[in-house]
Order: C-alpha cells, then structure tokens, then sequence
C-alpha cells in the first residue's frame, strides 16, 4: 500500500476512533445531555465501539489507529520501520480531526456547561492522582496488554490462509474492542487510560487550538506521560512477542 | 428482488426496530416498569440490538430499515435509485407500525403516566438545547458515521465471494449494532441520535393518530431536522466513499 | 435424534437457562448479595447470556430450551408435531430443576432476607400491573419477537450447507442472546418478559414445592398468563413465517 | 506441546486474567479512580472480557488459565493426567504476577485508600455470608455450569476439521467470556464466583507478600473454599460429559 492510502486511511480510522471516544465523555460530563453522569461503565463501553468502529473503518491500513500499535508492530518485526512515520502522521492529523468534530457535536452544551475551564478531560487524559513516574507505569502497563493481546491472538495476526496480518475485516474487530473494555474498566481507573499517543497528543492539540468557550489549561506539562507510556509499554510487548512466539 | 418483497421486509425490519427502540425508551421513562430510571446506557444497549433484530428480519431486502442508509448507498452508487422509494415506503410503514406496538405493550402504564403529556419523547427525538441548525449538524455527524462504517467496512459491504453487497445474514449485523451503539453513547447525548428518517417520523405520525390518554404535542416544528440531518449525513458519506474505494 | 436424548438435553438446556436466569434476579433483590440493586440492565443482560449458555448446552436437539419456540417451530413446518411433547416435558423438568439449583446456591440469602414472602419474583414474573388481558397482549408482543427473529433470520434456520436447520453450534447462539437481551430492555417492563412458559411454570413450581423460608404465595392465578401470551405469540410468528417465506 | 511450552502460555494467560480482573475490583472499590463506585455489573463486564483476553492469548496451550478447567478436562478424559501438574503450576505463577500488577497499577491508590485493611477483597473472593458448608456449593455450581459449557458445547471442543479441541482462536473465546458474564451476574452474588483456584490462591499469595500499605488479613481460612469448590464442581461436569457424550 502506498504511503498516501495509508495515510488516508489511517487518519479516518482515528478520527472516528476519537471522535466517537472523545465524544462519550462528553456526553456523561456536559450537563445537557441524554447521558450525562451515565457513568464509568457507560464511557468504556463507548470507547471500546469506538475503537471497534474506527479499527473497521482503517482495516485496509491493518487498522491501527494508535501510534502505539504501529510502534509495537514495528519492534515485533511484522511492520517495516520506513512505514511507521507516514502511520503516525495520519493517526496524530486523525486525533485533531475528530476531537474538532466533538466540540461540534456538542457545541450547543459547551456553550452552556458552567464549568468550561473543566473540559480538558473530554480531550485528553487526566491522571486521578498526578505522579509522573506511577502514571507512566499505569500506561505502559494498559498498553502492553493491548499489544501482547494484538501480537500473540492469533486470529489477529493470521489470516484465513495462515498468513501474518494485523487485523481482519470487520468483526474480527470485535475481538480488539473486547479488549479495550477490560483495560478500560480494569486498568482505566488511574490514568483514564490513553494507551495511545494519538487519542490523547491530537485533541489536546485541538483543545489549545479551538474557540472553546472559556476552556482550561490544555496542561502540557503531563502530555508526555500518555505518549511515552504507551510506547514503552508498546516495545515491551513486540519483545515479549520475539521472545515467545517460537514456542509450541 | 421485486418492489414487493422489497416494501413487506423493510417494512418488517423497520417495525422491529422502531417497537424495540422506542419500547426501551418507554421502559425507562414510565412510571411503573421494571426498567423505570435504568439510565441512558440501558438505552442505547436497546436500540443497538433492536437495530440486530430489525436489520437481519430484513437480512433478504439488505438490512437498510433505514432511509438514510437507503439513500447513502445510492449515492455511493451500490442501490438502483429507482428502488429508493419502494425502500422509503416500506420504511415509513413500518415505523408507524413498530410505535404502535410499543403503544400496546405499554398500554397500561402510558394510562398510568403522571405527566402524559411528555410521552412525546418515547416516540420521537427531542433536543436537550433546541437550536435546529446545531441540532441538525448533530444528526449529521451521527449519520455520517454511521454510513461511513456501512460503506467502508468490507464484511459489510462484500460477501464471502467478494462480491459488493450490503449486509451479511445475522451475526454481520452484529456490527451494525455495536457501531449504533457507540453513535448512542457518543454522539446521541444532544439529540437523541435519530440517524434514521423513518425512526423518527413514523412514531412521529403514530403519537398524533393514537388515543393515547392525555398526549401531548407532536412537534412538527422540529420534525424535519431528523429528517434533513440523516440524509444530508449519509449523502457525505457516499461521497465519501466515492472518493477514498479507490485508495488502497 | 430419539426420544430420551431429546429430553436430556432440552432438560439440561433449560435447567441451565432457569438457573442462570432466576439467580440474576436473586442477586439483585435478595440482602446480602454483590449484585444486590444492580438494576434492571443488570438483570437483561443475565437473561440473555442465561439464553446463550442454556441454548449451546441444548444445540444437539436445536437448543430450543423454550416451548414456545417449540410450538412455533411446529406451526412453521420446522419440526414434527410428534416431537412436541417431548420437548414440552424435557424443558417443564428443567425449568424445575433450575430453579431447584438457583435456591441453593442463594441457600444462605433467601434465610437471610428481610421480605421473604415477596420472592416469588425471583422464580417467576409478576406484573408492574396486574390486568391479565393487556399482560397477555405484552407476553405475545415479546415472544413474537422472539421467533420471528428465530424464523426469518436465515443464519438461524440455514446451516453451512443451506440446509435448514435451528441453531448453530455455540457461538450463532449469541445472536439469540442479542435478541433476548434486546425483548428485554424493551417489552420486558410491564410483566418481566416471561416469554417462555416453561421458565416461568418450571420455577413456580419449585417456589410451590421448596422449603423455602417464610416464602409467599405462588400466585397460581396468574400463572395461566406467561404460558398462553408466549404460546399465541409463537404461533403467530409461525404463520408470518408460512406467509412471507416465499418472498423473494 | 512440551511442558515448558505450556507453562509459559498458561503462566501469561493466567496474569493477563488475574491482572485484568483483581484491577477491575480495585478501581470500582478505591476511592481515587475513575470507576470508583460503577457497581458489579461492571465488576461482571471487566471479570468476563478479562477471561476473553487471558483466554486468548494462553490459545497454544488450549487456552484453560484455571486450574479448575484443566482439572475438568482430565477428568472428561480430553487431557492427559500427565499434563495437569504442568498446567496449574503456570496458573498459579500467572495469578501472583498478575495481582502483582495490579498492585503496581493502582499503587497510588493503594497507598492513599482511606481503609487499607479492607483491600483483600480487591486480590481474593470473600463471602457475602461466611458459612463454608453453603459457601463451597456455590463454588460448585458456577463452576460446574463453566464446565459443562466448555465440555458440551461443540464449538468449544471441536475444531473446523471436527478434532476434539479444547478452545478456538480468538474470537473463540468470545462464548467462554459469555458464560463468565452470567456466572457471575447471576452465580456470583454470595461468594464473588472464584470459580478458579488460581484467581484466588495466586492473588492471595501475592496479598499475604506484598509490602501493600496498611493492609489487612488474607484470611487463610477461608482460602480453601475457592479452591475445593471449583474442583468439585469441575469434577462433576467431567462426569457428566461423560454420561451424555453418546447420546444422541
């Protein structure tokens, strides 16, 4: 696949992955909304569907959607390493382009929220304890899950014929959402689990770029740890993959 | 499939879908039912399974029970546009007929509602801040979404010899109903996520016919953004499509 | 399949679908439980996933674990008239057996409890309001449902080889699950969605039978209700089937 | 597959499983996290996907991640007797490291939770009536409606070319996760459904060794309920495998 279809279809998949994710916060944060205070269950199961929807939509970039996800492909071996910037710039212009359709979703209940300088947490990750050496721990941890599930299921990086993909069409998906439910109800306490540089890094951006009435600090000085968490934890699995996958 | 069969199983779809929908929301909002307060996750887990139901009845017409879906696939150049209104007809029928049938179910606690008049609600969509041009971009965002993954995701849109059909028997419409549901979570906080023409304007039509005691006003004024909103939505997202099933 | 292995399975099916169904509901209402107020969705999705183990269990005789499927499987042309009985018995005995089980593992809650003489609810449905007409018209509504989606849904009815069939190995189960989770939200508030006779008789026969402490009144008046509703709702679904099967 | 093989595999199954589900008890119940208070249907959903993901990734070793199934299948006769000891010496491994992590997930929380004595039950199953009499039958009746789901529904045992296996890649797993979900909403109110001796054993170790602050008893007395429990129940299912297997 050339590098502008990947590109493309890589910054749709995140887009609607953020899009849809971001959007569920909202909608148990503003105050007038259909699902306001519905709750942690309600906000995981949302981001888990938004993962299945956006995942579905890039499939045939192997739906990656998360910077980490094509990092810990790449250190398993099973994604060329001149691949992995032309995925991260569609997945970051994706995270921008869908928290800005959010912010239009819910404009009517930004414009009347009283507490507006609260709205970066519909964005971007905010830890419930701030430490940036244990938030980073929480991260890495939630992202080598997720990688170790993608590398080692087999459904997910075999196809029919028994060759190595990422990734199959549509409801194989569903598998992958699966697990983004359980990080976010077992492992988003915390951190509110980013696992994904892109889903944090691009509507943090779009937060300090968009007329948002009376918005907050878009708190630069903890971006990095929901970048480099799941990166670090994103490698550990690509080499606990190299370092198993010979066994049978 | 002549336009017969095409109007009886979208019709019968369409009527599933429009009793469980607007059943759940019934359910939560009348006085005296075991669902009573369930909160608007409960809502969105109906609907998003009251779309499997319908959509495999009408598995043999497509599974669009939907005019949005209809006419986004004509515009992506995957539906004769002279089927479209046989589809819609069905479509609308169904809508009206699903509505009533909610009506009979919960015909004992809609007569012992204490505030009849706001019963609108279960039957059609009402804007939690009612400003129809933000409302209307609300209900396109959903829709678009919601085609987007329709015409993107190949199991939805090719069949196992990779031939371009819309919709697989049964468990393919799993999928349909996990991507509605996270358009509920997510998107559906400001509106109520109509995404359907006919979900909204057959109850719609049955709230102003039906005896039910003590009603309330229909709303027309509003109607049309339900309407308006899906179709220009799912009109994107054939463009969409047109634009980006080439890239690979 | 002969006689006896029909019973057995229909039996284990539906003792394991009454066990699990009856037991979500003492987890919510009896004292001292974990589930104790867990809610109403809480309650839909035990039933349902109640269905997909019970009906898996049961896949060798079809994995109807419900007379009314039965019944209308019959009227459809689906299934020998001569097999009915044996089905009814192996499912009535389940349902008792069930019910048995759900008492002893909530053994140390049910002495617990406050309210002892309302746990009828826990073995079978009571309605919101008692009106046996309209309680009928909701219990047919719902079981309607039920088989036209089992009927008309051809993954259900056609195996891999086009044949037809009821029921799929294990996981085309989870379809049926979707649906009953679905007549749940959304026709169960009014009377607790029996929609299957023998998981409502089966049960109230063990509430009769059981030593149950300071336990109430099988309310043995209603009982005729959650038998017939589901029985005319399953025939008539059988004769959608015969009318619009042809359809093409 | 040799036994250092299956070690491993089981070892980080059993982690994922018991990282994924003591972390989901751990942010409903610690007062800084996002999910604090969200209930046990969501404590159900985290347990339930926690075994999809363990499940799968532990799929070259069949995938059991409990001593209880491993057991189960011996007896069934679809397991060598040999192999058990290799099978529960991962498990256990698996469970300590597990809750080990989510030790190390949730520290800040551990270390700022106001009563700190009262965290076993974040690591190991606690009654909601101590009695053990009563407490271990609830043991084995979810646990042996685990089994018998495993043992006869085909899917789970039978490959594509119709070889007697235990577990499916993948989406697979999707049905076991199921039947997690309605063993414990509907099983898992008296005892929190161990249904697992290396879920309880495995944390409880790690509970009994970690330097967690302030923490209180692990409760040794109880500690062999959740592991006879499970193996009766297991057991009895192998059984009756073995009594209904012919039939047909």
């Amino acid at each position: 696949m050339n590098a502008g279809a990947i590109f493309v279809w890589e910054m749709l998949g995140t887009a609607v992955l953020v899009l849809l994710g971001t959007a569920v916060v909202a909608n148990n944060m503003l105050r007038k909304t259909l699902g306001n205070g519905a709750g942690f269950l309600f906000v995981t199961v949302g981001w888990a569907f938004a993962v299945f929807a956006g995942a579905s939509i890039a499939d045939p970039s192997g739906g990656h959607i998360n910077p980490a996800v094509t990092f810990g492909l790449a250190v398993a071996g099973e994604l060329a390493w001149a691949d992995v910037p032309i995925y991260w710039a569609g997945q970051l212009v994706g995270g921008v382009i869908g928290a800005t359709l959010t912010w239009l979703t819910y404009k009517l209940q930004f414009d009347d929220h009283p507490e507006p300088e609260n709205t970066l947490g519909i964005f971007s990750t905010i830890p419930t304890i701030p430490n940036k050496l244990w938030n980073t721990v929480t991260e890495i941890i939630g992202t080598f899950i997720l990688l170790a599930w993608i590398l080692l299921t087999p459904a997910a990086t075999v196809n029919a014929e028994g060759e190595p993909v990422f990734g199959n069409a549509a409801l194989g998906y569903a598998g992958v959402a699966f697990v983004v439910l359980v990080i976010g109800t077992s492992l988003g306490g915390p951190t509110g689990y980013a696992i994904n540089p892109a889903r944090d890094l691009g509507p943090r951006i779009a937060y300090a770029l968009l007329p948002i009435r009376g918005k907050g600090n878009p708190q630069w000085g903890y971006s990095w740890v929901p970048i480099a968490g799941p990166l670090i934890g994103a490698g550990l699995a690509g080499l606990l993959y190299l370092a198993v996958s010979g066994l049978s």
